[in-house]
């Protein structure tokens, strides 16, 4: 059992088309900004892809992502070039083609300020699969779109950021909200395994997470708790602390979503 | 067509079993790290799956992936408490079982310094698949191990690069290697676009990426053109260069690997 089986929580997976990313020459910073943002609405991120700018391996990860889970996104490949290919590989996911779409004409128009300007290369952006909402893209124009429960957004940090608030606000339901307490000791984390599994044990709708680093050359452990009911978060948080408490390890820091007693 | 349809290149992919990464807290790194190491030993990152801590995901991740690729890395749950369940999903997805090993134990001994030290919780951690390598664990005692094509290997970033060097060094074989050229201009992508598909369809075993971004408020682009063939690579770059300054734009900056003429 996991907080995930709560119904409440809503799940959401990220496709993220990234030849960028997989040749190491790029950090990406949108799944974790992605990850963040979506625990303010009560969306559980539950599965993260990174796949190449090829045709099959986007269909497969989004055909496999979006059976399971309420939400998919994908960030990346929506642009003017001849490797964005994400708009075409999402509607051939859909056994859909993509068509002309007037609305995202305008808005190409609007952003580029006239007919002209929106180039042959610029009008390539507005091809979407028939029928897609479109995602308004307030800093370079060119929308993303959605189509059945998949949001195609850009890569570029900042669009995708604009295109994500837009659809969180406007089109996503908001799910129960995950809480967590963290709890710091500094000790090994193999002192605190009985005790963190005797806790588990009791609390099957809390997931406890350990997490072992070095501060300064000691080893220490964060112990991470994360749930939705806000009595069992608090009753296992403290348990976890006397718990240890009796092993001779007070905690090093706390930082609490749910403030114990 | 791409360089990565070149037989000598090897192909690779990474498991990231990571509750804290999919929650937000933590910012994955090793990923952009394993992208970047692995391309010293023309080895391409072909996938990354970011799943939870839940058995079922890891075995799917492990078993979907580790048919098309030539290596498996999973990061992180090898550690001593009751979420590290990577090494027993990873033995149910070779159908295999765990056991104890004595050889893991000997290394267990000697990293905490007596037979006392391994503990209950510390030996768990010598459980592995039957007949699995071992990689050695210099930084904290306990090892990963190696099962078919799957490397194991621990989610802190400084235990996971120690145990990536051993394996690279003994155990993988060394590709052809991916060189890339990046040519950056202070013009809009779509202003490039005829320019870099009429240059990709003339070489279609390079990969030719664009990346788009502002520059203090200037739209600019990286071009990025990737492949095994230096002579292509040389050719293609010098042509994306010659072709967009017939289009009024030379590039503001070049970082080449294969310096043209």
């Amino acid at each position: 059992m996991s907080y995930l089986d709560d119904p409440g929580v809503l799940k959401a997976a990220l496709v993220i088309v990234g030849n960028e990313i997989l040749s190491g020459r790029t950090q990406d910073k949108n799944a974790h900004w992605i990850a963040e943002n979506l625990g303010r609405y009560g969306i559980a991120l539950v599965e993260v892809r990174v796949v190449p700018d090829i045709e099959d391996k986007i269909i497969a990860a989004v055909n496999d992502l979006r059976v399971g889970v309420d939400y998919v996104f994908t960030t990346g490949g929506i642009g003017p070039t001849h490797d964005d290919i994400t708009a075409e590989s999402v509607a051939k996911a859909f056994g859909m083609v993509l068509e002309y779409s007037q609305e995202a004409h305008r808005m190409l128009v609007e952003y580029y300020g006239s007919e002209e300007e929106v180039t042959q290369a610029r009008a390539k952006m507005a091809m979407i699969p028939k029928g897609a909402g479109l995602i308004p893209n307030p800093v370079s124009g060119a929308p993303g779109f959605i189509i059945g429960n998949v949001y195609v957004m850009a890569g570029v940090p900042r669009i995708m950021q604009a295109m994500f608030d837009h659809v969180v606000k406007q089109h996503l339901r908001t799910g129960k909200i995950v809480m967590s307490n963290t709890v710091m000791f500094t000790l090994p984390e193999s002192r605190l395994a009985e005790v963190l599994s005797a806790v588990q044990e009791k609390y099957d709708m809390i997931d406890i997470g350990s997490y072992p680093h070095f501060r300064d050359g000691t080893p220490s452990v964060s112990v991470v708790l994360r749930g939705t009911d806000e009595a069992s978060l608090k009753a296992s948080t403290k348990e976890v602390i006397e718990r240890a408490a009796k092993m001779g390890g007070a905690p090093s820091a706390l930082s609490l979503q749910v403030v114990i007693d």
